[in-house]
């Protein structure tokens, strides 16, 4: 191989892995964000038209997502101790656009060494490559109470096939 | 040092962090799958022959995994809502095979607002580089309930000795 | 570009690419390592005189660290059957020195089936480049009950601004 033809090379593939990784880290900060009520830097994980689509409420917009944090419900989690609990993801990335799938648990305080899970999620991440960086577009989530959406959100995001019994 | 050298160097090393991020989205993958019933995606992250051997049921190939995945007990899990949930791993490759350590918590859906833990496991996963990429061996789980076997797969998977009152 | 210009690119980023990947995979060995009662290469992630600051025990230097692990509540935790489990890290590298942030759930067996979350915990890393690699010189832990120090591990990690309202 030519030093050009190795270089490509090497080029080629640190791009897809600095992909993987800035989406996976962008996504790890969501959980520790919204835990400290960081309102603005929790928006700024999305382009400003992004959406957020959960079962319990809706946001269009980026600025829907910040209000959500400052919101008295969000802030009530903050204050009674809560963690949203963010696995990893699996990314899959196509060119300018990728996609990722992932589960949460909402995990609240409820006494000195007790806690309960309040929603088990899945999370299904639309992204897209910014000037700034990879910003997330749409996180479309779904509690897993046997609702079909919420496990065709993973099928869905992996591009793989169900079984229907 | 040359442009020989320098390059050698880069090949190497993006070597070792595309195989640790090629098994960490892997794994990454299988909780995913698994909760969405994608049994024969969920097959395919192991080789042909690859072992999935848990305290509750040992399936000695892909087929038996996809097999599983359709019994009527786990479609009863995904009906009831359920999250397999699996931590990050800690990657030790080592040439053409690998080994991956990491916890899962499998959690129910009981009520609304409301789900358990019903295991909680150390998993040992052993990895093998394929021409279609790494494939899981043999992935080993036993439930941490006190059982002396189950962190003793995390021991082992990283090589460390463990504390002996 | 010229190929120097080039190789030099590749490298910064590879190295960028390294740092996170070297840093979340140290990270990800705690969990599984303390539940296996690994005392030794549980205390050798941290430098010697490194620090692990939770509200239940303060560790002042690896040493301690290594006791801890093999203190009779501890080993008590691991015959109940306990996991540390540890989610994602957003990692931020500075130079020789790095900050991570994450979650934990400390997870305790109470029956066949039946498992229950002791602590939720938000943790902030602190490490530094050594001539063998990635080492934490200080993890502080506290506990998501509401006190208002936890969240803010999370938010002083990532130096992002918290919401006050």
């Amino acid at each position: 191989m030519s030093i050009d033809d190795r270089l490509d090379a090497l080029e080629r593939e640190m791009r897809r892995l600095t992909d993987i990784t800035e989406i996976t880290q962008l996504i790890a900060r969501y959980g520790p964000l919204v835990d400290a009520g960081c309102a603005e830097a929790v928006a700024a994980l999305w382009t400003d038209d992004g959406v957020y689509d959960v079962d319990e409420i809706r946001m269009d917009h980026a600025a829907a997502i910040a209000d959500m944090v400052r919101s008295a419900k969000h802030q009530g989690f903050i204050a009674q101790g809560c963690a949203h609990f963010n696995g990893p993801v699996a990314v899959t990335v196509d060119g300018d656009t990728a996609t990722a799938v992932g589960h949460s648990l909402m995990v609240m305080n409820d006494d000195e060494f007790r806690f309960s899970i309040r929603r088990a999620t899945a999370h299904r991440w639309s992204l897209v490559r910014t000037a700034a960086g990879w910003r997330v577009t749409n996180r479309t989530s779904r509690v897993l109470d046997g609702r079909d959406e919420a496990p065709g959100l993973f099928a869905d995001g992996l591009a793989a096939e169900r079984f229907r019994g």
